[in-house]
């Protein structure tokens, strides 16, 4: 069943500080030019001083703004990452001081499935929207992968930045084109330890941190397993998502990844079939951002002209679950 | 607009070890009886080797039994819960595990909102239901507070207690009066900071602990600052969510109040106008449970027969953000 909503406006935040991938190379004891080479990221942006929330709050203004729209427009506000700022509150309120909506009671949360936070918060939302319970819900994706990088495991720490996102998601009134045409999202988890924080939650909380279980609190990533199981999974998944909607997988005018790795995302593209310009890659300039790759090869699609009002637009990724999910969209 | 859907069936999973108020006054070097007169809670469970999963898994089997169905009915797990068992992947997809759903590829996603995370859930899963996205959830609530707890903060820590609840939510028929039938969120940041662990997320990463900034890591909670502006705000808030249906407050057969305390459960009930036989009352055994506080009384109310098909019921608490949250509907 489509959901008559919209894309109203887009934002997006990249950190101050830039890094590339020479610099890297040099941290990791690397010959210059390995690191851009393995990860198709030329540079990346870590935080210095921003929080997620300012971030959130950056690129939720600009979506805001984009929209045509006042803050006081928005009568619901999810985070929709795989970060969180603090254990508690959720980060979804944080965002909302940082947009000093202090005097407005409208209500806060967060929804996360890590990479495709964006992609499940996106199609949660549109049945919120067409069911009336909201008119314009901002969903922010803002990520601090920095912190959480293992520095020995040199593959999967050279992938990552910091960044936010945001959109502002509306009502399509009756004769306008736009629409969440259909949504998949499955998860198997046989790959669910392949992509893992394993140290910080309830079962080896922050206060069993020390020095000799230090990786335990960080990014593990057994990228090729990864690999291995979306390339068995996604041509099923594809096939199930395109037996829901009247068009086939090459009708789509642009399609919007998660910024997995370069690599990752050159074989997807072939295998799925599309051609460069038709597959949003921003990958060299951002890095993968977690949650917030999508919404923000989604802002670059739109600020650069590349899909217009009424055309097929696919936001589709994995995460760690191992999930697979997407959106297809009439933008 | 509500939705016609229906709770098929509840679970309920307590750890093992039982610790007795007594217990606390002893480790804080209080008087015996000050823990229990304070909080309300003669005795609450804390895990020794389960986890979150675990829990959540026993607590879904139980209720997946008493709605009659089998685990491989259910097409979408949520996991409602204020902590995590692990920063990644998703604790939805860790239950997942935990239920031997290795060789199916259903959804699985997490929802925050603190203590009101199944609140928040069930009121977004109803409407992916009534939407036909999906025809039976599975909302898993499964809270390990007692590592977070700060043993300086004597009124907080006596509090809390560990365990899981599960819901298992489907459509109702044409001929049921199963439905939910309203529901409002709200939240008011000025209060974001009385309820926080500030340590363990981007902004003060758990590798950053120390024995210097351990505090920084545990529940910290301003309880009178909280109770203040959740009074200030309830009569408001209690005026919007009944404006919303043909029924009065009054007409309510049974509320399911947050276990917040018994202190904050007797000011509220009175405020509210409720007898003690409507407002379900399980701190005294259990604690606070965080979000599982609200699916455990309930599994509580249904199994000791305080409510019957189509009576009304309103699950309604508060959580960090500062957040006000109630479900209407008709059981």
């Amino acid at each position: 069943m489509s959901r008559k909503v919209k894309i109203l406006g887009t934002g997006k935040y990249l950190p101050r500080r830039m890094v590339h991938s020479s610099e890297l190379d040099k941290k990791l004891g690397l010959k210059e030019g390995w690191s851009e080479k393995k990860s198709g990221v030329s540079y990346r942006h870590y935080v210095d001083t921003e929080t997620a929330s300012e971030m959130g709050a950056n690129a939720a203004r600009q979506a805001i703004e984009e929209a045509g729209l006042s803050i006081h427009d928005i009568d619901c506000i999810i985070s929709a990452s795989g970060t969180y700022e603090q254990p508690i509150p959720c980060t979804a309120t944080l965002i909302k001081i940082q947009l000093d909506l202090v005097n407005t009671n409208i209500p806060c949360f967060d929804i996360n499935s890590t990479c495709l936070s964006f992609v499940t918060g996106l199609d949660t939302v549109s049945y919120l929207i067409e069911a009336n319970k909201f008119n314009r819900v901002l969903i922010v994706s803002s990520e601090i992968a920095s912190p959480g990088l293992n520095w020995d495991q040199k593959e999967s720490c050279i992938l990552f930045g910091d960044g936010a996102a945001a959109v502002v998601v509306g009502r399509s009134e009756a004769d306008e084109a736009s629409e969440i045409v259909a949504s998949l999202t499955e998860t198997y988890v046989e790959g669910a330890h392949y992509t893992e924080i394993r140290g910080g939650g309830t079962s080896l909380p922050a206060t069993s941190y020390c020095a000799d279980n230090h990786n335990e609190y960080l990014f593990d990533m057994n990228g090729k397993a990864v690999f291995k199981l979306s390339s068995k999974v996604i041509g099923g998944f594809m096939k199930k998502l395109f037996e829901q909607v009247p068009f086939k997988a090459s009708d789509v005018r642009m399609v919007i990844p998660h910024q997995a790795s370069g690599l990752a995302m050159r074989i997807m593209r072939q295998k799925l079939g599309y051609t460069e310009d038709q597959f949003m890659n921003i990958i060299a300039t951002h890095g993968n951002v977690i949650s917030a790759s999508i919404p923000m090869a989604l802002h670059d699609c739109i600020k650069q002209g590349r899909i217009a009002r009424g055309e097929e637009l696919m936001l589709i990724g994995t995460s760690a679950g191992l999930s697979l999910g997407a959106v297809l969209l009439v933008y």
